[in-house]
């Protein structure tokens, strides 16, 4: 692949390795653009056009093989690579999402903690190293981390956000409210707050309703 | 507002509200479509022409008026309507998820938590009522819930997904690794799933490696 797609095309692609994973799970080892579209909600079109973008798949004629379909999404989407992780700031969230490390899939594992209070750090229980913020860079480089899950209060998101960048890091998912944006333009940024996913939907629900006015 | 408006573009109207907030906290008055695009990383003619979508705002030629733009985004958004909502699964996540009612902005409540462990339900201590899963659609149309945060196992979410239906909700954020898709079409699902937006970073990352190969 030698162009960059767009994020909604990674998004699509994403979905769509989710989905052959369920498919596999029941036992269907064939699927059609058709059917991938209607069960995603997704232009059957514009699911051949993504599913193009992987190289020689499949026959579209007579549906695309799951299993060869995924082979061809894990090895394009990098699923097959190990991808090591930390969580920055272990509040009630960050120490619930250390416990994720259990659930992730292959491939995936958070390698780290970090808070700013020493006190925290000594009190949660988990196998996880835990580290004082001020390590951040330093432990980032040497343990080769890529990803962190940030969830440090909004006031501190863009420092720490740095202090992230400076040690290497690669994407962040930010849990903050704050809106970060990386001195590293490369560095990928994908927002989870609950606040905004709330307004969205309170926004959706008003667009709505006045369209029916 | 009488058309349908695509999820992008209400995607970046919320993130402009969110912009707008933390430009009034800063006491900047005045904001050129050209400043919010470069912030926001946006085409200047799309925030223009997003804005177009709420009618009358101001004129552009010298710039947005700040507090009058968020007057317009909140009641084009309905975020001066209240919103209530609720916790359904109160495991780990659920349990932190109820604690946001104290921070959630003005409108937005949580009323309720649900969860199939009557063990678990009395050993919660919250402020929020709440009551056992069988529940959920009673409770739900009684208390005029809008939104619900679906923490339940993956295997349960489609299930859960329906009580919350038949209970009349609008809108559902989907922390379990399932894809949901309500039988009611109007109902507006956003999902919010760690392991896939750690597949997104690590698909990003890989593509754009691929990129400079």
């Amino acid at each position: 692949m030698q162009t960059k797609l767009p994020q909604s095309t990674i998004e699509r692609l994403c979905l769509l390795f989710q989905f052959c994973a369920k498919l596999q799970a029941e036992g269907i080892a064939r699927i059609s653009s058709t059917g991938i579209g209607s069960a995603l909600g997704i232009p059957a079109h514009t699911i051949r056009k993504d599913i193009n973008y992987l190289g020689e798949v499949g026959d579209t004629g007579s549906g695309y093989e799951v299993s060869r379909l995924m082979g061809h999404l894990s090895e394009a989407l990098g699923f097959n690579l190990p991808r090591r992780a930390c969580v920055v700031g272990l509040g009630r969230l960050g120490s619930a999402l250390l416990e994720y490390n259990r659930v992730l899939p292959p491939g995936f594992s958070i390698e780290a903690g970090f808070d700013s209070s020493i006190n925290r750090l000594e009190t949660i229980r988990t196998d996880i190293p835990l580290y004082p913020a001020y390590e951040i860079s330093d432990v980032v480089r040497r343990e080769a981390i890529e990803l962190a899950l940030l969830t440090v209060p909004a006031a501190a998101a863009a420092d720490v956000a740095e202090d992230l960048v400076k040690g290497g890091i690669r994407g962040i998912i930010n849990f903050t409210p704050a809106v970060i944006s990386p001195s590293l333009e490369e560095v990928v940024v994908r927002n989870m707050n609950v606040v905004n996913e709330l307004r969205f939907l309170s926004a959706s629900i008003a667009l709505r309703v006045s369209k029916s006015v």
